[in-house]
């Protein structure tokens, strides 16, 4: 049994929705997927602007949400018809979009996305899956992670012990011991990805500066020890898994261990790629204990920030080497988008696909909601 | 074939949940039905309190709409639960939980209604089908009226012609032309239901009072010529349908028509009564010119509002004829729960159930979104 799924995901960092279509096969963990095309389409200044400004924490009218909601939806219409137009294939041929929506909060069992599946349905033609941490949070797991069953998809392997890293707004981390079941993957957000690094240029850089490209300010930065110190003496980095954050609580710890002092921009950019890299490197390390060689395959925009990778590679234990999962026929940016495909292929053949030992869930249950072709 | 489904129903009173669990056989507009048990389950006061807080326009928390939707779903979970108990049915047996959600405000093309149906799927144990107007609005729709896809399918007759009237917090009527075919429905919202009155007790009323008792207030007063007339000059009532309204806009055209002017309790009940009756029976005057007999067949709270049934009596046509809802079988407090099990069963055949005629959608359209069992 084979369909085409286009997944779509849109994370923390706000910058736009990013959609792999997939063609998958099989059921199950024992699905295998071969994919067609990755297109991504960027949120415009004003979308970025609101999603942020209602994340803050602040009171918002519900109409305000109710046009957020419109706008993120007909986003990730545009991302899938921009997807299958580069591709060449009819929304008639898609079995459903996996469509992930914006997180406007995340809090361990409380979650939540927002996104019209009914107008992205309507604008691509084709059924929708969405909303698919609830189902989890209402087992009792925290909805997060949810990407863990389709790392065990795509990457387990019956003789490699491996971690799969996100460096998306969030870090997060899926340990795949060698010859694994579903049932001994481990997963957790280690802490900030790349949320800190943005929210310093978005509130702290000239005009124009979005996110430190390349990780040019944190190369040319120095990192501030007490900073550091007081960063990483928040509660969440000695928590045991199951564990998951979002990015205004990590800007939040950020900021309160920035606190009054005033500090050159490339030095707090430095300190927030270390800090990414520390805080990975660190959840890798409590781990590798028992294992003789490690592969961490690598995803999401933090490759691109060579400071924090160069941390990265320097903090970690020997016997870890880091490929980037492009190496394994899933290109970085598009795995998370990928993973959602994966689960709502789950959802279309009603099997459960959330990983009770990464989200705490009492059970394993069947993920998303499906809307159908209008 | 035939299949088991629990509507539930919580409307813009926000009093509580209705459930009809109803036997449903056939597909479309030749399903027929069986009412099995209805139950209504009370919301409790703090949460009550907390609904028409949020609707009041104000800016809210999204943890606080988080905490309202979980509430929300758990007390349409007890609804059903509740029901199923009563009627000695498993939540095995159910095909499915149909859940319209509690509504957080109505424009044209926008609504929100808050339930998480993952929640109400775990806590019941079946699948949930909510999310019935998001479909409407993509397809051009106000996303409302709904049930009128429910009144043709139960109410329909070869030779009469019938207007349906809900009186809930609004009250909207359906125009069944003797042998109308789908496309043939005529229906909106009238105007305030029950929602000033209520409006009136919770906010001048003696401690205690949360509404007007059997119209007892409303009996003792007189009604306000000024007041009328003033409310009765909004644009709502000389708009052409296909047209909506909520309950926060019909209090706030009241609030608007008394201003500043001391009145007696009753006399404002009175008042309220009053025009609820009077733009239901403009709307049936404007309608009823072609037809030789109209019979009107109602439902909802404002039944037991004596005043506001005396005055509908006293202000309708010649040639129409009330008859309570229960006369046909549905009673009238679980008819809008069973139009929503209806909605169901046709969302879980594929089959369209919005009325483009009563709610401007540019086309038939399949509501609602299934999440499955966990």
């Amino acid at each position: 049994m084979e369909r085409l799924i286009a997944g779509a995901m849109s994370g923390t960092s706000a910058d736009g929705v990013d959609v792999a279509i997939v063609r998958v096969a099989g059921r199950g963990t024992d699905m295998t997927v071969q994919l067609i095309a990755h297109h991504h389409h960027p949120y415009d200044a004003r979308l970025r602007e609101t999603i942020f400004s209602m994340r803050g924490g602040e009171p918002v009218h519900l109409t305000d949400l109710a046009r957020c909601t419109r706008q993120v939806s007909l986003a990730y219409a545009a991302a899938v018809n921009g997807a299958l137009a580069a591709a060449g294939i009819g929304a008639f041929d898609l079995a459903a979009v996996a469509a992930h929506g914006q997180t406007m909060f995340h809090a361990p069992q409380d979650t939540m996305q927002v996104l019209d599946p009914a107008l992205v349905a309507a604008e691509v033609g084709c059924p929708v899956v969405s909303d698919f941490r609830r189902a989890d949070c209402a087992a009792g797991g925290q909805g997060a992670p949810l990407v863990p069953f389709a790392d065990y998809v795509l990457f387990r392997h019956p003789t490699r012990s491996r971690a799969l890293i996100n460096i998306g707004g969030i870090a997060n981390v899926t340990f795949l011991p060698a010859g694994a079941l579903l049932n001994d993957v481990v997963a957790f957000d280690t802490g900030p990805g790349n949320c800190v690094s943005d929210w310093l240029c978005r509130t702290r850089g000239p005009f124009g500066l979005s996110w430190d490209v390349d990780g040019a300010g944190a190369s040319r930065g120095r990192v501030i020890p007490e900073v550091r110190d007081r960063f990483l003496s928040a509660p969440y980095f000695s928590a045991a898994p199951p564990k998951s954050t979002d990015a205004p609580a990590m800007i939040a710890a950020f900021a309160h261990a920035v606190a009054e002092a005033h500090h050159d921009l490339n030095d707090l950019l430095a300190t927030a790629a270390y800090l990414t890299a520390s805080t990975i490197a660190t959840a890798v390390a409590v781990r590798v204990g028992g294992e003789k060689h490690l592969e961490l395959i690598v995803s999401g925009g933090g490759l691109k920030n060579k400071a924090m990778m160069g941390w990265l590679k320097s903090l970690l234990p020997d016997g870890a080497t880091i490929r980037p999962s492009s190496d394994l026929t899933v290109p970085a940016e598009a795995k998370e988008a990928v993973a959602f495909a994966l689960l709502a292929a789950a959802s279309l053949d009603g099997a459960p696909s959330n990983v009770p030992s990464a989200t705490g869930a009492r059970r394993p249950v069947v993920l998303g909601s499906i809307t159908p072709k209008p």
